[in-house]
């Protein structure tokens, strides 16, 4: 079976509430940073604004909790730290045109079957069954590699155990990775493998101890800074296998984002976490799939950043998915909690993941 | 690479402290079910008793918080509820042969590189790498299939999920499965499988929600009842396949133990507890392998009653490997904070680890 | 403030559809234990049969996926278990009167603010708010102390705790605690505290480890056995404080139901499960309210046998509040997932919970 | 009782082996952010280097997996990303003198029985016994309130609870809080609890969700953010109440530190995470007792800059304790499994735990 996209009905902007509807308020930015009173905030969902009678522009590359800023010829969605003096914001807060905007909640509903077998469901537990999600996963995949975008969001659990870490290194290899964000910690554990073949000097396959490693890991980080960049290291050949060298060597971008619990902190880290925002969501405006593993703080951050929608090359309207994949169903239930867009949910190690998921779309190709 | 036996050091009894210490002591129990004062409790560790001067005797078939008893021609361990008045209860709270009675830790360690390679860790979490463990236990049950016992206890999770519950089908065909402990809800939920292809009225692997789906789970046991026992409902062809059918064709035992969350409950549950402890102590004590999955109170109960220790069919003492998996870092080290034998724990979904471990399985057998 | 019972408005009989409906139907069973086809479940709600024209009855002390037996006087709703040959069992799947039966689930809803303000969330998480939960906790004990019967559903985790055990103690001895469901391990534990002051070998309050502390568990139990009962240990001035040292003083009755995990058993344990939930089917039957703290076991037992209402001595119907206190997210929300009642959550560590209750009560009551 | 702080056992420098013992070597650094070959890395332990014979100087204001710095009068323990061209570095690996840099793990041990009262435990679960753990804390911070420095690391879910969020309030009032280490949420809820009474848009008590509530967090940060700081927002009367307010008005620093999930963020958050390494360590460096509740990521960071010790204003050695209190055992185990300061930790939701301590803390002053 393979994965079709589901279609998606745009509003009818011929009814009566619409027609009659006036057009959006904008309102200029005073200061730096600040949003005119009665901002509109966006939502995961497409919105559409009114901006001259009967033209309807839906904001592209959107993403919740921003702004919408008229430019010249586009809807800008803009965080509030990126606001700048005399930006023009959208106002209002009705949500069904009566200020001239119209949030599309429904867009993928309907009679499609696809969308129907896509649909998120919410509240999933340890318990929950998985088998259709991995099949349709593999299905998703196999579209996403080819003709869409896949986005991953990692936390360095993957990079503590020998066979996940191999699998991710060979999804890298078959295109299944478009774009990786990670924090500081999954390189170094990464490229201390390479350079040690131990996680916090623990072999990697055996887990025995070995002498003095617990300095592999701020060693690495020495290593790496002393020669300028995780791609000046794999140029010295000091780092020659691993998920950072496959990333690098197969050309997929990466965000490596900061956090206060940083050792090092490797060369390429973003320290500024609102820089490290923008270069993160370079990458999940263009997602059209978001699989986030192992990791509250970058899964929060993807998700708020990323919309349910995203355009296709050909300008259609399609839905972004996410994945997400832990072992609390604390962690995994957040993201709606937070009323980020509904995640798709499986519970289980990132491990078993990365390895089941490695296979799965072996067995299709074969 | 295949599994081998680590090798089994004895005691020296002829070192000064054991080859001069006394006999042990045996005192009659006056009360059925209550043990003599200073009663010695059992470990999960081997303990030998001297008899006679020179003569000491392992207790085979042992299990934690027991007693002693001497028997004519052997050392039985026995419950306290299983004490009968006039049965010799070995007293004495030594366990360095002061009182005649010795508690062998260390039997396992040593030069032996199999040992170290089996070696248990404790305090596993989410984030242990677990490669290394997968390929042991494939090696492990490969030897353990022809050569060993294998007793699977088991929580409801694995029927929920279509893929887990085939694989898990699977592994008992396959004769990786030489009994099963669980409880009435696993069984019952099998069996609606088998019946409406449905979980708790959830379609088992599309997970849509069935029309009077919830009326499934009673339907269930009321024609089970009905039939008279599962044997009887598969005879009438009932049942035509899934876990409980698996079992039955197979000849592989099982018991299931009543709970007070039970309802129905199918007509084979040991409703008493206390016989039940009784028919899982049946498999445990043969039990060369254990592996426990998504059930505490299964689980720990299991545990309870699994020595550390058996022996060959050729007398030999060997180790009993203990895996229990769970998502949950509480419900895995609860067994060896409570004292129950160390136990090897897996953190990950019981899903995933039956499909990825009936793969690996067959992936040495290609 | 004190609480108030929030108002019961039964099912208008006159509209048209129930005013025509049939009356119910009741099939007898051909076989003890077994259902007849077509047999009606029960649900948490109030559920109404049509036994005459115009007279429908209520079955009271209900309990969720039980049948329903028309007896001489009244409606019995029984487990299959308990069914014998002959019982006349309601049949119909129908829940709106199509068949005679109406369940009526909205009896608490309306207007009446104080339904709303005790209503039930779902999905609660450890960032949840509990301040109103817990003050709206204290006004409801103090009213069903006099007015009610409250139900204690208790995993040994209490008995852990010395500011625990002595906060629930108190609780038995100021009146609030009418019934006490729980497991062998709860008592042994706290059996223990007052034979050695120790928990599984650990002092109470200093958790130093005693020299053969691991011998005061089921020496605690062989003393109980020896002497044929706990009331017989407190007569005979072995225990002489705790919390069934409390139960027994204060004569508050307490179910202890055996599992597979116990050691021992206490004399006064069910070893039979089934006769176990008989007996706690006596206390949930008179529940008021329950609160279930740190056991999965008992807690979705008990949820399963508790209806969502019952009959006040004056006959009217009052809701049944039930609490759950546990550490998980999947424990709590399990209940809700299985079908039990909806069940109001607090999580939290319940010695935490414990001691904070007895607080809060002694402010409201100083 | 009152607290008296354990004594500390100063190394016994006249040993053999001690006394033979080189002087440490300390190598320039080349380049910036790079350590010298061979660098010794810190712990969090007291360390001595000899800098010359006989002179063993302590090194101060340590903290883990850093590096020594020879300054002109002293000995600097800085972060590699710190170093600068021509710092002189220690190198040498060894602990035990070998180099001339001595470990001393054993300060605080010995016979003295404070150091026992407060030995830290670790493996603790949601079923450990914390009534001593708790009393000793409030014995603890009567101490340090007056002769200490309490810096509190919080996580959001003390604003998200009216109860826990007045009790924090009031600890600040009593002097019990120094300085606080937080994130961008903690602050922003807490500040929508004083603009709007909400948290998230839910009523912080009531908790019923108001019109519009979803957009109090983004009008939070605006209003904010167009007052310019937290400070004048406070000045002009839009804050009036909670825990910014309280810290604000009784002059308690506190360091916000951004991380990529943020809104907004706040005008005083620190974008740059190594900038808010530096300010979160000027706290920690004068820390004599951190408590860090319900975070993850502030928890990790705090403990990472946390050594084990410090010098009183007298220039003694005393103990920094380090308190962790989260709901799960994988959180609060990760610390120690990291290699940070071995912590003591309480498990249970950081609500109950914020209340239960005002209430103990004012039983002792009463």
């Amino acid at each position: 079976m393979n994965f079709s996209l589901p279609g998606y009905t745009p509003p009818d902007f011929s009814t009566p509430r619409l027609s009659t509807a006036p057009t959006a308020t904008f309102t200029p930015v005073r200061r730096h940073g600040v949003a005119p009173e009665g901002y509109h905030a966006t939502t995961v969902f497409p919105e559409y604004f009114q901006l001259s009678p009967g033209q309807w522009v839906l904001a592209a590359r959107s993403r919740m909790d921003c702004v919408v800023v008229l430019a010249e010829k586009e809807l800008l969605v803009k965080e509030f730290r990126n606001l700048r003096q005399g930006d023009l914001v959208a106002v209002g807060r009705s949500e069904n045109g009566e200020q001239g905007i119209y949030v599309h909640t429904q867009g993928f509903a309907g009679p499609d079957q696809l969308d129907d077998k896509f649909a998120f469901r919410s509240n999933r537990t340890r318990e929950t069954s998985f088998s259709i999600d991995y099949d349709q996963l593999y299905q998703l995949l196999d579209h996403e590699r080819d003709q869409g975008f896949i986005v991953w969001v990692l936390g360095p659990a993957v990079t503590f155990d020998h066979d996940a870490r191999e699998a991710f290194s060979r999804l890298i290899k078959l295109g299944y990775v478009h774009a990786l964000l990670a924090g500081n910690a999954l390189a170094t554990h990464d490229l201390e493998g390479s350079l040690f073949e131990t996680a916090l000097g623990q072999e990697l396959y055996h887990k025995r101890a070995v002498a003095d490693g617990h300095y592999h890991h701020l060693d690495t980080l020495n290593t790496i800074r002393r020669a300028g960049s995780i791609q000046a290291a794999i140029d010295q050949e000091l780092i020659t296998e691993g998920i950072m060298h496959s990333l690098v060597c197969s050309g997929v971008p990466y965000v490596l984002a900061g956090s206060i619990r940083d050792d090092g902190p490797l060369p390429e880290i973003f320290g500024d976490v609102y820089q490290a925002q923008d270069a993160m969501r370079r990458y999940t405006s263009q997602a059209t799939t978001v699989i986030a593993l192992a990791t509250q703080l970058h899964t929060i951050a993807a998700g708020n950043m990323t919309p349910s929608y995203t355009l296709t090359p050909q300008g259609q309207v399609r839905p972004v998915y996410f994945y997400s994949v832990d072992m609390s169903e604390f962690a995994v239930n957040k993201l709606s909690d937070r009323g980020s867009l509904t995640a798709k949910s499986i519970l289980t190690n990132a491990q078993d993941f990365m390895v089941t998921l490695l296979r799965g779309l072996r067995e299709r190709a074969s």
